[in-house]
Formats: structure tokens, sequence, C-alpha cells
């Protein structure tokens, strides 16, 4: 019964279906945590009124009631019809130490009371764990994945194997190799909270990327404790599908409005940025002139829908193949999360090839960040490592051919010109350092939209292209690149100069007019003067 | 009656209060564009529960009707209760070439028609005009100005003053000067939609400029057809306060929903990411089922309340001092948005002292984009202009002091040591090359949170601001250069060195816990030796 079918990906996110004993729920997706024992947004209105399909509540904290013995079931228990998650008082012992519940009972506890999604009772590490300390909660969580397993009598409840280890991404890569040994239907990061509130998003992709790599991609992966919206776009595109969090309720107790952008105060703001249900109806004004619990209650629906919606937002970029243009715009949400994003860069292997390798989208480039996303990553490593130029080619021509809308005149006029057999037509245009011609209708090539003027770090990447791959062809004997007048090619040029100068082959630039009037008193001869020169030369050698 | 008065600024956008006959007006405001003859939302509909306070209709188009000449109260014609626009027929010349109404006439209509805001028929530039064209329609712009203030009787009414010029900034700064002489309550920049469709925006961002520069910036700003959310905070940010759009309607009838990251197809959406009333209820395959005049209507309905939202997003984060923050996301909707931004940078003199010179928030720094911000403009321009160094300093002693996060504990322990007077006390800390100590704590300095790895742009940024300052501050022998390990700091310390080379004076480069170790073992002499040194030889000199 228990399924997880991946039905589209983008670059490491994917929207998914994991069918539960209560029914399928759409991933990538949100828990909002309910407290068992008093809610501010009755679980029922979440789930009829706001679009909330699954909650996660805490089975320890039932259990501890003083009436917790008497047989409940979790969804009448907490008026919810859709799929609810439990955790195990794991988040009780990173806040107070400890808990009075073993284990073992926590687990039949969770059949107990017939939750849909169960979690063992794991260590977390925590953010201020030392190292040997990290450790032993990876060990201890291990041991106690052990016991569990040998305790399950349901095996319709999805049993949630947790990812310990902290800060350290080798701990951590330890922990999902052992972890994903026992076979969980879903995994889990543990505690990245902490890292979260310090906005250490930089180590939170180290974190991921531990987990990621060493668990079945098949499976679905949860981040525990994350729920501000400003940062689904990110884990999700680094393979994330659940979330759940207490943020929407915390924050809104704290007087906190969250946007897609980050956090404001209620307290300061004079406009409502939200098209909701809960701000389209008022004001801040009135809703500070409200009593207290109305406030924290207004405040709770609005953050719980800013969670929701900004899923169906990352959702929605998975369908359209534009996750990483969202990531991009959420991670300029705040420095700190730009350098988790540029964190991504250390991940090329896990990140190439990870998207569909067509789309049916433009894909846009905007600053050397845009050099991270795996379709670029992928082509370069296919140029590098898979192209075969011709056999004959001993002249590499470099042709311009301008962001998107203007290839089509470059590159039109290029193909028109017919040159020796020795001479191998490519083109550049930004951020593609080097293009051949007959790969220039495909993608990502042709989809792709590009900032007119590169910056410095883009014309650093496209001459390490051409870096790369005259040093992998070493046929080649000439270079010929046909610069266009524009700023950023002469400083292409400049790059172009000292790689032919290392690599030990000729360069020759030209101007484009030069090269068009040229042509036009060769044509009999079919090929550019400096080509033939070129090729005379070579026949010599 | 008719006032405007700017209650908030940011960037060069502003909150202000419009009066007009009909009401007040909070903007930036949209209005959005109603046809007179056929609604597929009612006006009264949009005032009511979609939470416009104004729209804008054409009035040449009511007169033209069979029964134009009955009068008629234009509130009452559309049936809505806020402040009703009116347009000339100018739209109608740009399409069709020609309107068959003298300018006398639909000036004499619209107060016979009691319109709040009115528009003179002016003569559309467009953009496929050659100069010698646009300047016919600038001259004739301005003789219909000169005609129409001499007939216009109701001074109640806010008349708008257009600017022409199309894509020909000498010829919009001309228009606007000549138009800032006629005195109207509103200008207008005269019809940059087809810039828009076509995504020029650079050329828009000079348009703009060119209008803005040449206008009293006490007088209301609108930007004429401007209707996609994706493009109202850069259009803000550059001093527009009223836009008018027919977008949420035309988008609509060919299946296009609008959302602030740019446009999908409804008939491709999976989920709606969206919280307005007319996504919450629904569901793209719902909605695709419907009849085509309900998915209009429910395009309509989604496109407009998601400008709207906007329009709020865009206030809110003027309030909290984050506009520029907003446009470096909004404008990674597109490269083509961006390159509009980056075309920002050819205008620093207006930039700079344009935004508030203190925030409570902290301002971001992202890349070199971010390097446009009036408040880093302001702060280079002041240091370079204004900065008195200490009269003795000789030598310029440049300690790290990292993103702010860690900024504290470096300046901290900077300013614990004590140097001999000829030396200057400065930190460096991305994006700023050159902080004096006592500068450290005031704004912007002390509110900056930069991207911890500067990129190769912000480091030469951060470098030319050290040329700027030793070339124009002579006194200075020698630079010590602090650095503590980072890679970035060693790229900078080279561009130092070249700086140093050019400028002839000294450079020492000085590890961190060098300097540490030396201060522990020199405490007496109170200063670093390679200073002392230096100071000795200064004497000696």
């Amino acid at each position: 019964m228990l399924s997880f079918e991946i039905r589209e990906r983008d670059v490491l996110g994917r929207i998914g279906i994991l069918e539960t004993k209560r029914g399928k729920l759409e991933t990538p997706a949100l828990f909002p945590v309910v407290n068992p024992l008093a809610q501010e947004i009755p679980p029922r209105t979440m789930f009829e009124e706001l679009g909330s399909k699954a909650v996660i509540t805490n089975a320890y904290l039932i259990k501890r009631r003083p009436e917790g013995t008497n047989a409940i079931d979790i969804h009448d228990f907490l008026d919810f019809p859709g799929i609810v998650a439990t955790d195990s008082g794991a988040y009780q012992i990173l806040q107070y130490g400890g808990v009075d519940v073993t284990p073992l009972e926590i687990v039949q506890y969770q059949e107990s009371i017939n939750t849909d999604i169960g979690v063992i009772l794991d260590v977390p590490t925590g953010s201020r764990a030392s190292k040997a300390r990290a450790l032993e909660t990876v060990e201890e969580t291990i041991r106690r994945a052990d016991q569990a397993q040998a305790v399950i009598t349901r095996r319709d409840i999805a049993w949630v194997g947790p990812i310990q280890g902290g800060l350290f991404p080798d701990l951590v890569a330890h922990s999902a190799r052992e972890m994903s040994k026992r076979q969980f239907p879903i995994y889990a990061l543990g505690s990245p909270t902490e890292v979260m509130e310090q906005y250490l998003f930089s180590c939170l992709v180290d974190m991921i990327f531990a987990a990621k790599t060493n668990l079945p991609s098949s499976v679905p992966f949860h981040l525990f404790g994350a729920g501000h919206p400003f940062m689904f776009a990110l884990a999700v595109a680094l393979g994330c599908d659940l979330f759940d969090s207490a943020a929407y309720i915390l924050c809104a107790r704290r007087g906190r409005y969250l946007t897609d952008a980050g956090t404001l105060e209620l307290a300061r703001m004079r406009h409502f940025p939200c098209n909701c249900r809960a701000c389209a109806a008022t004001s801040p004004d009135v809703v500070r002139s409200r009593p207290v619990a109305d406030r924290i209650r207004f405040l709770a629906e609005h953050n719980l829908l800013s969670c929701l919606r900004e899923i169906e937002v990352v959702k929605e970029a998975i369908v359209e193949g534009r996750l990483w243009e969202l990531v991009e715009v959420r991670c300029r949400s705040h420095p700190d999360l730009l350098a988790g994003l540029r964190r991504t860069g250390e991940y090329p292997i896990q990140l190439a090839g990870a998207s569909p390798t067509t789309k049916t989208k433009g894909i846009f480039f905007f600053d050397s960040t845009s050099l991270q996303r795996p379709e670029y990553l992928t082509y370069i490593e296919r140029l590098i490592r898979d192209y075969i130029p011709p056999k004959a080619a001993r002249t590499l021509l470099l042709l311009p051919a301008g962001p998107q809308r203007a290839q089509e005149t470059h590159c039109t006029s290029a193909s028109r010109w017919r040159f020796g057999a020795d001479t191998h037509v490519c083109v550049y245009t930004p951020p593609y350092g080097l293009v051949p011609l007959e790969l220039k209708d495909t993608f990502p090539l042709s989809h792709s939209t590009t900032v007119v003027e590169p910056g410095a770090e883009m014309l650093r990447a496209m001459s390490e292209t051409v870096r790369k791959y005259v040093a992998r062809h070493k046929a080649y004997r000439g270079l010929i690149l046909v610069i266009s007048g524009r700023r950023w090619q002469t400083r292409f040029a400049t790059m172009c100069e000292s790689i032919c100068k290392k690599a030990r082959i000729r360069l020759s630039i030209r101007s484009e007019s030069d090269v068009r009037n040229t042509r036009a008193k060769t044509r009999k001869d079919n090929s550019l003067p400096s080509v033939s020169s070129r090729r005379q030369r070579i026949r010599k050698s």
C-alpha cells in the first residue's frame, strides 16, 4: 500500500505521490505542526478551508496526558480527516534533554493511535554537539532504528528513519548509509531547525547533500523542522520532499508575518502584501486593534496560507521546468540564503544531469550563480567529455552568437558560409563559451536567455570552456575568434589570447564586419583568407 | 483641492496621497482599464470586493457611442464608487492611426462627464517612429497641451500632461522640460506599452530617467500602459507613482495567468501558485473544464488581484526600506528585466542620495547589482568627496571586518589597539573597500549584510574605492593591509598592490594572526612595527 511515485523532476526536486494508508499526498508537502492539546486553528479548518492535506502532531505529548492510556484514533482525536504524521518526542529531547518514554513504548503507542506516518525515537544531534557527541547520537539512533524495526508490527504505517550527524557532513553521510540499509519508507534529516534559525544555509546545503547522496533517491526525504516559506524552493531543489514546521504558529505568537521573501513584524506593517483570505479581509491597523488571541489567530492563518502557497509555487515551478529560476529569486531574500545556493556549486556532479534533458520553456542566465544550474553543467560536461569534433578540423572558428534573440541572424549567416573541411565552425554566446554549430539548435543552447552584458565571472567561465576544449582536442592548430565590437567580446578575446598562448595554437582575432567583407571578395574560394592561409600552413607542415 | 503629499520614500519611489475631487488615493496605485461598453468584472465588484480604489476608462469610446451626446456622470455610467480617470483616445491614435474627435472636444467631453483625472489628446510616439516623426509627436503634443490649457474650465479635475519622445531619451527630456512649464497636476510617460511588450526594459529605464530628471519630483508620475506585476517594483523604484493597464483582461482572453515572476499559461498549469479568492476556491483542471467566458472571468479576476497585490508588496517594501531588495528579486524574473535594472547603474547621480539616509532594517548586498543601490553610492560619494582623514595620518591601516556578523569581533579588537597618531585605522568589508573606523557604526555600514564571498565585480568595486581614496588624499605614505586568510582577501591584496604601485605608496600585507602576535610583543610601543618603521622613515624624510 505504501508507495512513492515520482511524477515530475527539476533540478534535484520532484513532484511525487506518496501513498499512505489514509490516502495519497502530493509532494513536496508541508505538515503543519499541530499541538495535540490546544490549537489556534482547528485541524478540520486546516483541512477543509486552508488546503492542508496532512498535519504532524506529537505522539509523546498525547501519551503523556493523564488519560494517555485510553485507546484513541489520532484522526478522531485531532478531528482531522487527512493524513496524520506523529513525531516521537525527539524534539523534546533536544529542548529539555530527555523524555520519560522508551524508544519501544513510543513505537507501540504510535501504532496504537493509528498514525499514518510515524517516527522512531531518535536522538537529535543539534547544532552545538561536539563531533564525539554527534557520533554518539548517530550510533544511538541507528541502534534504536534496529530496535524499532524489531518491534514494529504495523507495516501499513510509513515509518520515518531519521538521519543524524548535525553539522558534520561525514557523520551525516555515515548515518545515511547506515539508515539506508534499514529500508525505511521515508528518511528525514534530523533537527536542522537550529541551523536554519542561525541562517547557516551553507551548512544546511552540505548536510542535505551528505544525506541525499547516501540515500536511495526513490524514497521521500523529509527535512525536519523546516517551515519558512523563503527556503522551501532551495530545499526542494536539493531533493527534499516533505517539511514540517511550527513556524507558522510560533511566529504568530511573536507577532511575525511570514512572506516568501522573509519575515515582517505586524507591529510595523502598513499594508498586507498578500491576497490570502485572512489578509484580503482586513488591514494591519484593524488587526492590531484586536485582542491578542485574534491577532495570533490571524497571523497563524496567514502564515500557514503563506507556507502552503509557497509549496504550490514550488510545485508549479517544477511543472514549468523553472525551479532553478525560482531558487535564484528566493535566495535573494537574504545574503545567507544566496550563500547557501552558491554552496551548491561545490556539488557539480550531483547537480549535472539532475534536471530533465529537455524543457519546453526557456532557461534564464543572470550571472555566475546561474552557471551552477544543471543544464549548463551537463552541457559543459558533455561538450568536454563526449563531443567529438570533425576529424579534419584544424581551425576552430568561433563566431559571436550574442544572446538568444540576436543568435538567429549571426548563426544563419554563419551557416550560409561554406568553409574548408579543416575549419570547424562554432559559436560563442553567454554563458556558453563554445557551441559547435550543429548543436546550436538543441537544448539547452537554443532555450537559453542571458543578460546581454555578461559579468566577469561569466566571461571567465566561457573562456574556461574554451581552455578545456582545446586542451582536450589537440588537433586544432589555430583559433579564429570573430568579434562584433561589444565590450565583453574584447575581454573574452583577451582571455582567449592567453589560452592560445598556453596551448600553443595561433589566434587570429577578426572583427565581424571585416569577416563579412572578406567573405564577399573571396566567395569563389569558399573560405576565409585566414582560414585558407592557415590551411596552407598546416598542409606544409 | 488637488494635492499630492509624499509620505514615505525609498530609492526613487514613494508612497504618496493623491487627493482628487472624488477622494484620496494612496500611491503607487494601479488604474485597471475598464472597457466602457462591456466589462468582464463589474466595476462595482472591483471596488467593493477586489480593492480597486480607482479605474481608468476611455472617454473617446464613450463619446463615440450613438447616444454619446447625452449628459452622463462617468461614476454612475460605470457604476464605480471610486476615482475614475479617463483617457482621451490617444491609444486609438496609436492603434488605428487616428480618431474622429478634436483635442478640444475631448477635453470638454471629459469635463462634461465629470471625470476625476483627465488626459489631453496627445499624439503617442510609439516605438517604431523615426526621430523626425518622434519630434513631431512631441511638438504636436506640446501644442495640444497649450490648446487644452486654454479651454479647460474645470480645475477640480486632475489633468494629465503626457510626455512623448518614444525611444529617444533626448526628445523625452525635451518633452518633459516643455510640459513641466505647463504645470499639469500629473505627468505621464506616453505609450511605453510597446517597449514593455518587447521587453526593452533598458530603454524603458532610459525613458523614465529622461522624463523624471526633467519634471518636478513633487508631482505624481504615471507610466501609461504598464500592467504586468513583475515590473511594478522597478518602475516604482525609478519614481513612477501611477499605472494603468488592460493587461489583466487582455491576458485573460489569451489564457494567460499573471504572477509577480512572469506569465503562465492556464492550459499547462497544474497548481495555482496563489492565495487569491479566485485561485483558493478551485484548481487549474476545474477551471479548464468551464465555459470560455467563465475561464476569462476567472483569469481576469486572478490577474487583477495579482496586480493589486504586487502594488501592496511594493508599498510595504517602501515602508520597510527594502524596495531595492524587492527590485533585485523581481528583476530576476527575466534576464531583460535584470538588464533594465543594471541600466540604472548609468544614473548614479540620480540614485545617490535618493533613499533615506538612515533605515531601521538592514540592507542586503548580493553581488555587483547591489552596488547600484543608493545607500552604497551615497556612502562612496561622501567618502571620496567629503571625508577628511586625521591631519597626521600618514599610514593607512586596513583591517578586515568580514561580513556584518563577523564585523563586531574584528572591529572591537581593532579599536582596542592604540596606534600612533600617524596611523589611520580603517576597515574593509564587502562591499565597502574602505571604512574609517569612526564611521563603522553608522548607516549604512553597520546595517549591511553581504554574501560572504564577494564576486569579482564586488572586489573590483572595493579596490576602486581604495584607489580613489588614496588618489584624493595624498598625505598617505604607506598602506598596511591586514588579511585573515580568506581567498577573496588575497585577491583584494593583489588589487591593492597595483593601486599602491601606481600611487607610489608602500604596501605591506600582513596576516591577521601575525599582527595579533606582534601586537602582544610590542604592547609598550602601542603601534605595529611596520607602522613605526614607516613613521621613522617619514620623520627622516
